[in-house]
């Protein structure tokens, strides 16, 4: 694991999370980016070489409204940049961590992602990124 | 905020966590800290400019121990580096946010530490981290 690439945040408003979160960082967000395969409006704010990601559900199905619904908002996931994400998952399941995602896919921020289970890692959902070269 | 500084993680056991997150992040912890003040253990693994902090309850009245038994294990919150704490506290102040600690407090790994009333950040604890020189 390279560096921590973001922390994703699930928000039931993204527009007023977005004025929150512009008040904490001290900056706006820099882009949104919609990502329909999974159901969700995305904004993004630098902070050294991270990013926060504001999540907010555009449908009921969505991984992030379900997430809101059980646990209420608040911190989704956390983010890490790989070089080699097949070369991760495969050395992360070689240790005995179950992935949700056995292939990569694509996600937001024109990355290739995966999760890992997060009953394997304290209850923490883990990201691995890829930068789509 | 320079950049995330930690992400605090709630385990029920440090030494099975510390085994876990060694797997994850492909590189053992590098310290563990008690922090006698706040009824817990630490441990620190570094990623790129910031930190995974584990942190396991000494005692059934800390902070981590009660998280625990409300939320389950899990991220606990976001440590931001800043260069001036009492100027952040009072600029967040400034912009209606509610500190859980209106006085810097001492906190694990040589910092002055402030937390931000998690309500006003979309349900995630925002702690703000003052490398003490």
């Amino acid at each position: 694991m390279k560096k921590i690439e973001h922390i994703g945040i699930a928000v039931s408003d993204l527009e007023a999370a977005n004025r929150t979160y512009a008040a904490v960082m001290g900056k706006p967000h820099y882009k949104t980016e919609a990502v329909v395969s999974e159901g969700v409006n995305t904004s993004f704010f630098e902070v050294g070489e991270s990013k926060i990601e504001l999540l907010a559900a555009t449908s009921a199905d969505s991984a992030i409204a379900k997430s809101i619904l059980k646990r209420g908002e608040g911190i989704h996931h956390i983010a890490f940049a790989v070089d080699d994400i097949e070369a991760e998952i495969n050395r992360l399941k070689n240790e005995g961590f179950r992935l949700l995602n056995e292939q990569p896919k694509q996600g937001a921020d024109n990355k290739l992602v995966a999760f890992m289970h997060p009953k394997d890692a304290n209850g923490v959902l883990i990201e691995l990124c890829q930068e789509i070269q």
